[in-house]
């Protein structure tokens, strides 16, 4: 095996984000259902900002925010993800360099946009998601940098790349370059629906390629199609060598081989806006397995990188995660 | 005189901010004055852009600002203002729209994007701004619609739309167009570099036709060319109706005939950032005003409403004034 240049190569969706909050009735008469995320079209993504109220807009993507995440550790990230030349493109673009990562993807001059997510935030903190692909549907096999792949410790995938054809062959050419160079396959599963629309793909790579699998609970019991949780965790036990099953404020079960290792949620006064909450447990869980540290220590440093996420609006960092590891005497 | 269709129209700069955090050295690097605001061309600013860090896209402008408070307290408010057809065009209109603001200038397609604001925020919450003004300069008389300004009781603009000469056409013609109609003219004098380079033009304006004057301590002192406070406000009382001025966590002075009100500032836990405190102060006073009520209670709308929004990012109030005031034994 080569020297690594990366802890982690990051592949997924590049979107920016709109965020705006709204009460429950807004989503129950717009046909959402809460704390989930569903596809939309340019048009619908349209018609829906006309009706959200006060947004603010910020850089986002699920293995995105999880790079950024490894990056304020002080973690060596790359992120692979296609946007347009547009103005939301160069945000995207500017942000996830401005943290630390390396990116590099070609922006598309394809004609479509670049992706955005319309997030709507309810009083109690709870994110659901609306979102426009757009240009991130554009990444291809192509794109996927067989030397980075072949560099980095870890490759981490997003399941939401799955809703493309041609960003699923990245996904799965990235998966292969990485296991041809004896490196570890990540994998979040990103989605309840997500999970439900490609149940047996994902089945056969947890069972074929991929060594650390995050999930949360309606994702897990949805992969397995379990109703308890309990039983969906024994399911993945046998079949990854790591899986991080997150339970919002229930905390974490970390399942590996024979261990399994309860890291409690860390305590936040209130919850903001649970965007990223996922996105970044799995940031600080990877910083701290590529960084050498046990499973328990991993958890706390997921479960540190929540609390901070979900204590403000935005699914990105807004202080040094490393300092803030420090300050929890984690990380030396 | 008609009936008003407004409590105020609001004529300034549509500006979409772009906010991230920096350390005290980002600014001296960058030859940038504390707590000021300069002007900076699309070369000045897309460098700019590359050197700063992860940022977050917000709608701003100062006017603008003020007119979604005065929405967000359920007064009654038009803006006026240009956009380009561009992204951050689409997010201005769109977020004063959702506010409750009637905002009907039409976009610019003369090739200039929408206006921006580098908006830096050092760990003390002050906020230091670098501007490019793009499609908010070609704002000109014509766009200034006549109906509009008489059917409002209060004609509110912005000192900086001095920095361009179309903008501060349209700003005399607003004016001369309120007080025709027996309206009043409120001007706030935005920064003091802005009255430093217009000094003659503000003082004009000052005894010849404006009714309300909104300025902090370094504007009225560079308006007057007096070091001392104190002399500042004897000298812009004998010059206006009603003088708002305000000094940070000092509270405010307002200076109105014979009257000197002071009034606390609403204290907070912490100044997250400073961005659009006097704009949210501007708000609070011209919705009491505009309500009839007492001075008083209007320095106290204006000091709740500064108090909310300096205690998050972002220059837009997150929570409804109406409701805050409400809950804190103002407005009934």
């Amino acid at each position: 095996m080569t020297d690594t240049a990366y802890d982690v190569a990051g592949i997924g969706n590049a979107i920016v984000d709109i965020i705006a909050r709204c009460d429950e009735a807004f989503l129950s008469n717009h046909g959402m259902e809460k704390g989930f995320m569903q596809l939309i079209d340019a048009k619908q993504a349209d018609d829906l900002y006309g009706h959200i109220g006060t947004a603010v807009e910020q850089s986002g993507g699920s293995a995105a925010n999880s790079c950024a995440g490894i990056a304020s550790f002080g973690g060596s990230c790359a992120f692979i993800g296609r946007v347009a030349g547009d103005p939301f493109g160069k945000i995207f673009a500017h942000d996830i360099r401005a943290i630390g990562v390396e990116y590099d993807t070609p922006a598309s001059n394809a004609g479509l946009p670049t992706a955005r997510c319309l997030v709507l935030v309810t009083p109690d903190g709870e994110r659901t998601m609306n979102t426009f692909l757009g240009a991130s549907t554009q990444l291809g096999p192509g794109d996927v940098d067989g030397e980075l792949i072949a560099s980095a410790k870890v490759t981490y995938l997003e399941g939401y790349l799955f809703d493309k054809p041609e960003a699923k062959a990245a996904f799965h050419r990235a998966a292969k370059l990485a296991r041809a160079a004896g490196r570890k396959v990540a994998l979040t599963l990103s989605d309840a629906f997500c999970v439900d629309r490609h149940r047996e793909d994902f089945l056969s790579l947890v069972r074929g390629g991929v060594d650390i699998l995050f999930a949360n609970e309606t994702e897990i019991t949805s992969l397995y199609r379990m109703e308890n949780f309990d039983d969906a965790a024994g399911a993945v036990r046998a079949e990854c060598e790591i899986a991080v099953l997150t339970r919002s404020e229930a905390g974490a079960v970390i399942v590996s081989g024979n261990d399994t290792i309860k890291v409690p949620a860390t305590p936040v006064e209130k919850v903001e806006d649970a965007t990223g909450a996922g996105d970044l447990y799995a940031a600080g869980f990877l910083h701290g397995l590529t960084s050498g540290q046990s499973l328990e220590t991993c958890g706390k440093l997921g479960a540190l990188a929540a609390s901070e996420v979900i204590s403000h609006i935005g699914a990105r960092p807004e202080v040094s995660l490393k300092e803030l590891a420090r300050a929890n005497g984690l990380l030396g």
